[in-house]
């Protein structure tokens, strides 16, 4: 099954009509625009001249059935597949960086061979992830513009979201619906401009639930770790509940007085930066699984 | 030479005496105690039962011949050995995890075979660190206690200070006035515990004197790339005076406009938590010097 771009909504809410509905265990193609609505095709179109209402739309939703509130939705990121031109905007007054930048300016980044070119000189390694990925938030909660993340994922700009990562998220509604956008060709822990290289492509994502389970804050799981997730206004308020919401994790898998596990993760685990330029910041807590193997750790 | 442990300070300032002094391009022994200077040696001996005056020893200062304020002081870690005993403690009301911990525990960690062993299941992977270092603040600036990070340097407990790596600090004062401590044989960012795996040990450095080159905060350079450093009380500054600092240290160095710069900072950089338990938060930018190996780019 996909879901076309045109299908797509600016924020994630329990009003939100289903674009498509699967079973769990279904395998589902997202095709997705840029953050920019694929409106910037070239240098001379600056961000200013764009329409705002169309700014980061997610493709979506997807209802999937048996979706229950308590539930946690398991995403897994298949394959991310990528057009072979990203953008990238430097706009005064926004991003982090703004104290050097005077005026607006677009830059078109090529993809070849497999990488993402900057200029003669530098050519990044390609990284495709997914910025904005979430489910909707419950009933009595307000809608989120899709530029937001907060605790049903969104906007998160983290750069392990990406293919091969197992994602878990709260169900706040029946049917989870789930929605996506704003790949990266590439991205940098921070995010500092405002943008990572913006491009448009395709996601295949592998859907099943975990029934009674809940979830304050989106979790990832890679190949060799676990990740907690936390979005807040400031990087201390997100960097505390990362980390709270790590201890409850792994407080509930692993046979530790709290003492002991407080100091596992003093070693075992990174407090990492993942964007600090969208309405809320957002940080991960990574706990490395070869150093708990013998705990045999599991969501 | 070799400066003992017993000539430590306990605050870096422009009134300490020199324990030592060299020429530019020395190699210079550091023996140095753990953060409780060696207090802590059973599992019996609580935090709370230490002598607090005696908590962060530095060990130094050592004067530089020739160092002279507005000169960047070069440090290169040569080699960092780590004694068979660490320690960590739990302590109420200290470090990211309190609302978790509500009695307080030592717990002593073997080194065994080139390994950190936390129980009879989880074993770390050593990495030697510098959690204490850095230079004199000046003459009209105040004294810094060792477990303060700040421009100077200080207690930073940045994990990418360790063998390998060569260290930039601002001179201050005449001779530059380098002191270290604080040794971890691991630590995960954030460090969120209070204490990494607390050890005594010993450093040698080789010093060097960059002439008339000013520095704001200290840099760290390893063999892949080169880091920004910066602490403030929230991790918000921190981040965004880390993010300032590696603009500009790009700036003099990349023939790019300030747009294209930040755009490819976006991209080629990433913001990193080093720890958010000392009185100030310490955040490090990272640019990778693959990414620019056709500029050369040098200190
Ligand atoms: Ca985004
Ligand atoms: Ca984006
Ligand atoms: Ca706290
Ligand atoms: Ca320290
Ligand atoms: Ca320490």
């Amino acid at each position: 099954m996909k879901i076309e771009a045109k299908d797509s909504v600016y924020e994630m809410s329990a009003e939100n009509e289903a674009a498509a509905s699967c079973k769990p265990g279904d395998r589902v193609v997202f095709e997705t625009k840029d953050c920019f609505s694929n409106q910037i095709r070239d240098e001379e179109t600056l961000f200013e001249s764009t329409d705002w209402s169309t700014i980061n739309p997610a493709t979506g939703p997807l209802e999937i059935e048996g979706a229950e509130i308590g539930d946690t939705l398991k995403v897994e990121v298949e394959k991310i597949e990528i057009n072979d031109q990203g953008v990238m905007v430097a706009v005064p007054d926004m991003g982090f960086m703004d104290n050097f930048i005077s005026e607006s300016e677009t830059k078109i980044i090529p993809i070849e061979a497999g990488k993402a070119i900057f200029n003669d000189k530098i050519k990044f390694d390609l990284n495709p992830m997914i910025g904005v990925i979430g489910t909707s938030p419950g009933k009595d909660e307000d809608a989120v513009p899709c530029g937001t993340p907060d605790s049903h994922g969104g906007n998160m700009d983290t750069k392990v979201i990406t293919e091969g990562a197992t994602l878990y998220f709260p169900v706040r509604v029946p049917g989870a619906m789930l929605a996506m956008g704003d790949l990266h060709a590439a991205m940098g822990d921070g995010e500092v401009v405002v943008t990572g290289i913006e491009i448009a492509g395709e996601v295949t994502v592998k859907v099943d639930l975990i029934k009674d389970k809940e979830l304050s804050d989106p979790m990832v799981e890679t190949d060799d770790a676990f990740y907690t997730i936390a979005s807040e206004v400031s990087l201390d308020h997100a960097a505390q509940k990362a980390s709270d919401n790590m201890f409850k994790f792994l407080n509930e898998r692993l046979p530790l007085s709290n003492n002991e596990l407080a100091m596992l993760m003093s070693i075992a685990c990174d407090l990492q930066i993942s964007q600090v330029v969208d309405p809320k910041k957002t940080v991960r807590m990574r706990v490395d699984k070869e150093t708990l193997k013998e705990y045999d750790l599991k969501y």
